[in-house]
């Protein structure tokens, strides 16, 4: 069934202690619609400026990702600036220039409108709401946000919350969304907020997942070269929420999430092994699968 | 089979945001017996001074415990003095008084010489040494060490390293013992310094326990209330080499470390329950047992 994503589509200039890239292809929409084609049929909003490469639209076009809702603007694309040290869990910011995204106000294609499963990227909450707004009874939404909006937008924030089932949020964020160190009273104090589920994404620790009376812990692969984590939790998103999509309807069990959950990591996992969207292009079904093998055996024990 | 541990026996006092504590019993060969107890016949090496609790001595031997190596010296007991704040992660020292632990020379008693399993805590490598040299042929021997000794007494620790077979140690301080950040890396260059495999502690986020080839990451149980992080690697290091020792004596296989390190995730998650060693002296296997089929559900799912 078809997946819809709200998000960022931007340049990243990082710099990280394996290199340092200039207006590199990013965004949480890139990184999301590119992890979930892999699974699911895309439908893609955003906004881009004239600057942005007409190759990477048509890359996306290539892998099956449905585009009508993606503007091309006047203006210039969105802009992120920053930089990792060798602890690659947090991101630096030196600048963010919004650009083309500062006046986005996205009208959904009227095909767009009966799209089954949501995904809100990390953008103002006023704009998530508006977007949720214009889709006629979604089975599965979620959303992911930031301290950014924690700190300047906790009203909206809350109200979109309040209609999402599952919110997908950072470890830090979501100890600053609650004012809870200890991540099972977080999720738990989110839960009373509306959604059904949380997922705690903890970058090289992997992810936890609560919902009532379940958890489960994955972990991130181990991997031996991380080059650059930008884009490992939209990937993760877009694996997680692509793989929801791609089943045929019937309400997830909890076994369904906790695989919809390895997907995410799995494709996240190549993500971070290259700079930009590279690795992320080229994936196979086959890739997908022999990491999903790797992480069973990096998990598995008897009693 | 029996399981000698070499380590201290301490006073502590904790502050955290839960609570405060002064004086209380610890220290990591205390935990690490206490926790080992609940699986294997083990052997205690250690000096308390005249003013440690008799009632925990006779604790210790209700448990089983070998106390023939323990000496009772002139003096006071070691102490240790730290905080820790929301991040339950690092522990700050304000003090420590090494007292009667200045001057522990030991000497093995007779029986202990062919003990053939062997844990040496975290004490001056100098002295893990010296107990190593004082034991016949031991099968399996596990190290833990701490920043101070990386950075004191790097000589004797490469050394020591050099004789053992599992190194058990925190994620910041294998780090800083191989100049590695990647914990990978850092793994695969302390087993070109001999052992064959390592296990890095990771607090909160659990263990990541490799060898050649192979790597196994555990989560930690995601607790709601954890009240005090002190003990918890002595205690996961106990259900380790408790587990491992526990066995018939044929060489463990990789699903042997495996659930050996799931009996030490176990345990140490006990530990984090409450103050000094409350929790872990009033065990049962069945609560053990308990605790390993959550951890199962915690971390399984299907491809």
């Amino acid at each position: 069934m078809s997946l819809l994503v709200v998000g960022s589509m931007a340049f990243d200039s990082i710099k990280s202690p394996f290199g340092e890239v200039e207006r590199v292809v990013g965004g949480s929409a890139t990184y999301f619609s590119l992890a979930a084609s892999y699974l699911a049929p895309v439908r893609l909003v955003s906004v881009v400026g004239r600057d942005f490469p007409k190759e990477t639209i048509d890359m996306l076009r290539t892998r099956g990702i449905d585009l009508r809702g993606l503007k091309i603007a006047e203006g210039d694309t969105f802009h992120w600036k920053g930089y990792y040290e060798y602890d690659l869990n947090i991101a630096h910011t030196v600048k963010t220039e919004l650009n083309v995204f500062q006046d986005f106000a996205p009208v959904l294609p009227d095909a767009y409108r009966e799209t089954p499963y949501v995904f809100l990227g990390n953008i103002d909450p006023r704009l998530q709401l508006d977007i949720l707004a214009q889709i006629r009874s979604p089975k599965l939404v979620a959303l992911d946000t930031m301290n950014f909006w924690i700190e300047k937008s906790p009203g909206p924030l809350r109200e979109v919350i309040r209609n999402v089932d599952i919110v997908v949020i950072n470890e830090a964020e979501i100890r600053e969304l609650t004012g809870e160190f200890n991540l099972v009273r977080a999720a738990r104090k989110v839960m009373t907020m509306g959604p059904d589920r949380v997922v705690v994404k903890r970058g090289e620790y992997g992810v936890l997942h609560l919902s009532d009376g379940e958890i489960f812990a994955a972990p991130a692969y181990p991997l031996e070269t991380i080059f650059d984590p930008t884009g490992a939790g939209d990937s993760f998103a877009g694996g997680f929420m692509g793989y929801l999509a791609s089943r045929d309807g019937a309400a997830p069990t909890e076994m369904d999430y906790r695989l919809a959950t390895m997907y995410g990591s799995a494709i996240a996992s190549f993500t971070v092994e290259a700079f930009s969207t590279e690795r992320l292009e080229g994936l196979t079904r086959d890739d997908i699968a022999t990491r999903l093998e790797a992480f069973l055996a990096l998990t598995r024990f008897t009693v």
